[in-house]
Order: C-alpha cells, then sequence, then structure tokens
C-alpha cells in the first residue's frame, strides 16, 4: 500500500443551502417536520421559495460540509458529487476548491439544475430541511475514479446518496477500489428517515464492508428498531467495526467491539443553528482518525467541529478548525 | 395629489452579494483599496472570485439593501433594478419581494448575467467591494413606470447607477415624473470614488432637482473638494434642500438651510461587517420622513438600522427592524 495522497475521499450529494428564518406556524403551513429532511420536487422546490423568506446561499451537502470541515482541520480531502454547469454549480465548486478540497467531477450539461437546499431556521435553532436533488441523480459509478479513491486513507459516504438512482452504485465501485487499495470505508447514515428507506440494505452493508459507521441517536435507533440509545448501541456493537455514535448535547460514544469511548460535547456559548453538527463531526473525527489518533480523541476533534458549526448560521466552519485544537 | 401607494420607490444596480473573509495581504496582493467599491469587468471578476475563499451568497446592491430596510420598518416599497434570468438573478427577486418589496422590473433574456459584488471582508471589518455590472448596464428609461413613481412618496437612487450607461436617463425620467407628481426625489452619493467620477453632474443634480441629498463624510468631502467635515457641511447646506450626512461612529448630521440636527450613533456592542451601514441609515431616516417624523428623528431611525446591520456579516437587516423602535 503507497502512502496515501488523500486523507479523507468523500462522496456526496452537492448542493447549494438556501437557508433562511421560519416559525412553527411556517412549518405547520406547509407539513414540514421539524429536524427533518424532506425531499421535494423541483415544482414543490420552487412553490416552498416563493412562500420563504429572504435567503442566503451556502454551499452545503452533508458530505461537502464534512469535506470542507477536514480541509479546515488542515488535512487533505477529495470530493465527488455532481452539479450542473449553472451559476450554482459555480458557487459550490468554488467554495469547496477555495477550502482547499480536490474537486474533479464533470459537470452535468445538461438535465436538471444544480441541487438545493432550503433550509427553514426556526427559533429553537433546529434546521428543517427540504432538497431538491437536481443534477445529483446524475451521479453515476462512471464518476467514480478508482485511482483517486484508492489514493485516499478513508472513502467517506453519506446515506442520503441512496436517494440518487445511480449513486448507490458509485458507492458500491468506491467501497471496493477502496478496499481493493487496503483503504477504509465510512458511511453516515445521514437522517433518521433516510435509515427508514434504506435499513435493509444499510444493515447488510454495516456488516459486509462498512469499518467507521456514524450515526446519531435516532438514527441507530431506526437502524435496529429499538427504543433506548442503549440497546441500539449494543446492536449497532454486533455489527459494526468501528461507529461513532452522536448524541447532541450528550457528547458521542465510540463503540469497536467490547471497547466503548464515552466523550462530552464541547461547550458551545450558545447554539444558533444546528445544521451540520453532524457533519463536522465526522470531519473531526475523520481527521483525527486518519492522523492516527486514538478513538477517544476522534470523538474529541468530532466534538470540538460540531460545537464550532452549531454556534452561528450556516453548516461550514467560519473559523479555521485547526486554530481550535 | 392622491395619497401614496408607496413610501419609497428606489432605483438602483441590482445586484447578488458574494462575501468572503480576507486579510489585508490579500487586498494588497490584487491591488484592492480598503472600504472603497472599484467597478470591475467579467474576466477580472472570474479570476478575483477564483482566487477569494469560499463565500456566501447574499442579495444585495445599495438600493435594494436600502429598500429591505425600509420594508423591515414596515414601510411600503417599490424596487426597479434590472437583473437576468439567471439563478443570480430569481435569487435577487426572491429575496426582495420575500421582503415585502414590490419589484416588477422586467428581467433581461439575454446579455450578461446578473450582477455580483464580491465583498472581502477584513478582520477589522472594512468590507472592499469589487462590483461586477453585468445585466445591471441594461437598465434604461423604458424601465421606469411613470405611474409607479408618481404613486411614491419619496423615488430614492443611488449615485452608482451613473456607472451604468442608460441609468442616469432612467434617473431623470424618474425625477421628472416625481416631480410631475408633486412628490419628493433622493439621491445617495454612494462612494467618494463615484463622486470622484460624477462630481459636475452630481452637483448640478443637487441644485437643480434633488430634495433629500444622502452622503458620508468622505463623499461630501470628495463632492466640494474640501479638506473638513465642517466645510462640506456649510457647502451641501448652500447646495442641498435637505441633506443627511454620515460619520460613522460620530453619528449622522441632518442639514436644511440654517437648520441643523446632530444626532450620536446607536450604540453597536460589536461591529462585524460595515456592509450596508449607508443603505440602511437611508432606510431609516427615509422611512421617518414618509412617515411624518421631524429630521432629528429620521436621523435617529437611520442609526438605528446602521446599527443593526453593522452588528452582522451582510448588508440587510436580519432582525425586523420595527421591533427596534
Amino acid at each position: 500500500m503507497t502512502s496515501a495522497a488523500f486523507d479523507v475521499l468523500g462522496i456526496g450529494n452537492a448542493i447549494v443551502d438556501v437557508i433562511s428564518h421560519a416559525d412553527d406556524a411556517f412549518l405547520g403551513r406547509h407539513g414540514l417536520v421539524k429536524g427533518s429532511m424532506m425531499l421535494i420536487d423541483e415544482a414543490r422546490a420552487e412553490s416552498l421559495y416563493a412562500d420563504m423568506g429572504p435567503g442566503v446561499e451556502i454551499s452545503g451537502g452533508s458530505c461537502g460540509n464534512t469535506m470542507a470541515g477536514v480541509a479546515s482541520f488542515g488535512g487533505r480531502g477529495a470530493y465527488v458529487g455532481k452539479v450542473r454547469d449553472d451559476q450554482l454549480g459555480a458557487v459550490f465548486g468554488h467554495d469547496l476548491t477555495a477550502t482547499g478540497v480536490s474537486f474533479e467531477t464533470p459537470r452535468a450539461t445538461s438535465g436538471p439544475s444544480t441541487a438545493r437546499c432550503l433550509i427553514l431556521v426556526t427559533p429553537d435553532a433546529q434546521r428543517t430541511m427540504n432538497t431538491y436533488l437536481g443534477a445529483c441523480t446524475g451521479l453515476g459509478p462512471d464518476d467514480i475514479d478508482v485511482e483517486r479513491v484508492a489514493a485516499a486513507e478513508v472513502t467517506y459516504v453519506e446515506g442520503y446518496l441512496w436517494d440518487a438512482p445511480a449513486a448507490k452504485q458509485a458507492v458500491l465501485k468506491a467501497f471496493d477500489a477502496a478496499h481493493a487499495a487496503g483503504r477504509k470505508v465510512s458511511i453516515t447514515l445521514s437522517d433518521s428517515f433516510c435509515v427508514h428507506r434504506y435499513r435493509t440494505e444499510f444493515r447488510d452493508l454495516i456488516r459486509s464492508k462498512v469499518d467507521i459507521l456514524f450515526g446519531n441517536e435516532s438514527e441507530i435507533k431506526a437502524l435496529y428498531e429499538v427504543d433506548t440509545f442503549e440497546a441500539a448501541m449494543e446492536a449497532t456493537r454486533k455489527e459494526a467495526k468501528i461507529a461513532a455514535l452522536t448524541r447532541s448535547e450528550k457528547g458521542s460514544v465510540v463503540v469497536k467491539g467490547s471497547e466503548t469511548y464515552a466523550v462530552p460535547a464541547a461547550p458551545v456559548a450558545r447554539v444558533v443553528d444546528t445544521t451540520g453538527a453532524g457533519d463536522l463531526y465526522a470531519a473531526g473525527f475523520l481527521f483525527g482518525f486518519t492522523h492516527g489518533k486514538p478513538l477517544a480523541e476522534c470523538a474529541r476533534l468530532g466534538g470540538i467541529a460540531a460545537a464550532e458549526v452549531i454556534s452561528h448560521v450556516g453548516a461550514r466552519p467560519e473559523q479555521a478548525l485547526k486554530t481550535l485544537i
């Protein structure tokens, strides 16, 4: 195995966030479930956008946020995701490469426009996400360069990819390429509704291929269809090689076989917008992991990154994370 | 004179801001003058953008910010400005109408793309602006609906419009329509470099047509080519009917004939980004003016709006301004 050119190669839905403030009544009027991610079609995206308040556009996408976080720690990252050759696609590409992440996936030259996620932040700092996948639906196995995958210490993917028709095949191709090169692969469960949609496939994948699993409390409870965190954690322990389980203000727990590491959350003066908390936790964890840190330290780095991102609006770090460690 | 349907009708360059952080070395490397607005062509916009850090896209444009501010106070506003039928044009239109401002200017269906302003915020909270005018260059007299102008108590324009070839003719058409309907007209000097470019025209216009002039200390010093605020203020007093002159942390001074009202700045806990300070001052002032407030109260409202906008990144209010008065 040659030395890795990248610490982490991420594969995800390439999305520009449109962040706006809304109250609970707005969510109710539009039938939105607070804290969740809902897939919407273009017509619904247009009508919801028309009713939303003024927005701020920031490059996002769960895995894109994670890769920006890895780079912010000083890590070497590469990203695979599909945008169109439109203005928001240019914004997404600029912002990711400006963080130092290598992004070479060809843009679509026809078909749906670059994906948008309409994010409504309520006064309780919760975010409710409405994703129009757009150009992301064009991501497929041809976008996976096996040499780039082989050059990354960890290949990391988001469960959300299962919502894009051909992306799953891209993920499986990448996982095989990574393992063939002696590298590790990792997945985040993304969202409890996503777990409900793909539970069987995710469980099969975790048993058969995944080296590092990320999930929050509601996601692993949904995955194993149990009611308590402890039961979900024990079920995860049996099936995953390494699992990093996040619990919001209760911090995170890492399990690996019989080993358990519980790490408290990093302090936050004021929670402004929880968008990106899980994404940035994964960034810190993977940065630590690819730099040879023990699992508890990986979890601590994840907590630091999550604390930074929830203290402001937007899902990517505003401060250089390397200055916080 | 019938009662006004709009408090303020604004005409401006319709621009989406791309806000990024930069240090002084970046400004030096690119030959940028801190605190100023520089016009750039598309090629320069591309190369500067490529070298900038990750950005946040927020609808802007000096007059657009002012109109969003008027609406945030609860005022009735209309806006005239030119975007293209592209994604950033849609963002601009959405954000302005979502604040409650009426915006009906037809979008360009060909020609340059929607204008962008690449804004670099330095650690001292100063902003350095680089504007690619794009579709704004298509604004002309045909975009002025004289009935809408006649329906607005004040027509307000930005000096920056003089940089767009046909916009000046649009302004003059609007000013004549406003005065024919017994309404008032107002202009902001926008920027000291802008004043240097159009000094003679601005002075002629102030003497012949303008009812309310907005300018900051450096702009009025540039306008009358004098070295002190006091000399500039006295020169302004002689030529302008009403002038609202801003002085950053020193507050503002309103002069009208022999009357002078000096109003201190509203307190700000921490200045984060001065972008939009002058725009929001004008918003507060014009909201007060069109609601029959005395001039000193208009200035106080301007100060409150300016204080809100400099306490966060971005040039439009995050809090509803009507809740602050």
